[in-house]
């Protein structure tokens, strides 16, 4: 396995050039004069799907037509924002898409992967649909994993690379970690292009997995899926290849539920956007690092994405978090 | 009283000119698809204050400053957006703040009007909030009426003026309309720039104070604060002096409120925005006109804002309208 460097995430990125959304940087003021730090927020939840995830499946493809090597058929298996960027980016490329998705799959996340035109299949559970996925794949199509491929890492790892063009020097990275692809992503982009840059990955401590890996080092595989609002990051486990770049980060912090609330709702009402929980993850991380620093930092959140079923939506906001205004006494 | 002309509205938009934001119009390629129409929606929720209100407090003081009349104090009475409005326009030109409420008013709106630097006064309803902001005014505070008010209305209208910049002919506008200023503002602005763009307000079906009061030709009051999830639209009556533009707006459109919280749903989840529940009454009205047009329209909606609390979220989210998505059986 030939490690991946800048330059492959750079390739990506003149892949996706004029393909995808170019995402702002949001600010709020109030935020930033309450904790005293400067937070820069990027966007991903604009982005194509509403999520970062369209880099991945977009890149993936663009590089196999490159190498003419564009199949016929893709296949993923998905309950998430993967299969919206793996039916969206196969769309683009007039190639079919077949996502197999767990029964219990909302309704919205369902009709958005129809809506760009690709055939779903339910399985009843997540094992199930990966065998499917996996059946599919022997009988020739080419299946697009969610993280564990060179291609997925390397269009995520543009959305820090796209960052840093808007914010040239910030101190510390945040981005949400599931299998460890956008962190993967991140990390070669970011200490690639500057390695005074820290990077760290966010995960809940309900599914505290690649925390666990790197504290041990060895990966830890979960048991059952784990209960957290955050459904962007419930993979069971990262894998061999995101773990070896994983190790370059500066560290995974763990998050509690009531924190990723906190700031789904907080992010929501000060910056005005649609935010998945799985977004509020980096800005929960960036206040538990920002607890060690004394001098002001100039901070980069990814908001992964900006997808949430109801189900979703009434575990955020089921307390009101919204009384009480974020305020420094948060960092100490 | 003289009749406001588009210049009045130009005139104001040169005070607003870099001291509020420049706010996008947003589409969804996903919505257009599915409705057959082209929307656009003008993106007031990232205004200051979270609010297009910010364009009528600030223009407001502004011309009061250009006559030398710039008052050591201002006052409103508001448990909106009007009052934010006030509070951080004061805070712009030094002057001092006091903002009258009703003690029912929820925390973080309390919170964000204290966060702008007025001093918040509590009152213990409404009729009580107006006579206590009439004792201050009457003791020299310079009081900001909510939309009875040329420089207000002239405010509110360069949300439509702004918006005739960014797509210079869209064939009908649609705004919510309380009191009436938005909408005011919005007929002297579009029929002053082109007499052929119809202009619509949008009301709840139980705050119809304004579609009886063109119906009947005289202005109807409301016994008492309507019912609606759209909580900035719930005032008794609008004024003589709105009453005389709304004349020459094409109508207003009565909204039910479950289209109103399928609509704020469905702009919240296509345009990843956080917008309240008045917002969304501009695309059910554009949606109830568009059963009457057999051609492909180009509609402008404006989104009032984006100022959600707790309680009027489990409203809007109390059922779930993101399993069945917009399609053009909505328009026939």
């Amino acid at each position: 396995m030939t490690l991946l460097t800048l330059h492959d995430i750079q390739a990506a990125s003149k892949r996706l050039a004029g393909n995808i959304n170019h995402t702002p940087l949001l600010t709020s003021g109030l935020l930033d004069n309450w904790l005293g730090h400067e937070f820069y927020f990027k966007a991903e939840n604009w982005q194509k799907v509403g999520a970062f995830k369209a880099r991945g499946g977009y890149n993936t493809l663009a590089w196999l037509k490159e190498q003419n090597r564009l199949p016929e058929q893709v296949v993923a298996y998905s309950s998430g924002n993967h299969a919206q960027s793996v039916a969206w980016a196969a769309a683009q490329f007039g190639v079919k898409a077949t996502i197999v998705m767990p029964q219990t799959v909302s309704k919205v996340k369902m009709l958005a992967t129809k809506a760009y035109g690709a055939n779903v299949v339910l399985a009843s559970d997540r094992p199930a649909a990966e065998a499917t996925a996996a059946k599919l794949a022997n009988e020739g199509a080419y299946l697009i994993p969610p993280y564990d491929h060179d291609q997925v890492i390397c269009g995520q790892g543009t959305v820090v690379l796209d960052a840093l063009q808007q914010l040239p020097a910030p101190d510390a990275i945040f981005v949400p970690c599931g299998g460890g692809g956008l962190l993967s992503g991140s990390v070669i982009a970011a200490k690639g292009s500057n390695a005074n840059i820290k990077v760290f990955g966010a995960e809940p401590v309900t599914a505290n997995d690649a925390a666990q890996s790197l504290k041990t080092g060895q990966i830890v595989r979960l048991q059952q899926s784990p209960k957290t609002v955050a459904d962007g990051v419930q993979t069971l486990s990262i894998s061999e290849r995101t773990f070896g770049y994983l190790k370059n980060s500066d560290g995974i912090l763990e998050i509690e539920e009531t924190d990723i609330c906190y700031w789904t709702q907080w992010l929501t009402h000060l910056l005005k956007v649609t935010v998945e929980p799985t977004s509020a993850l980096g800005m929960a991380a960036a206040c538990q690092w920002l607890k060690t620093q004394k001098t002001p930092q100039k901070v980069l959140v990814v908001l992964s994405g900006g997808n949430l079923d109801q189900e979703t939506r009434a575990k955020v906001w089921q307390q009101d978090y919204l009384g009480q205004q974020p305020s420094s006494a948060l960092l100490t």
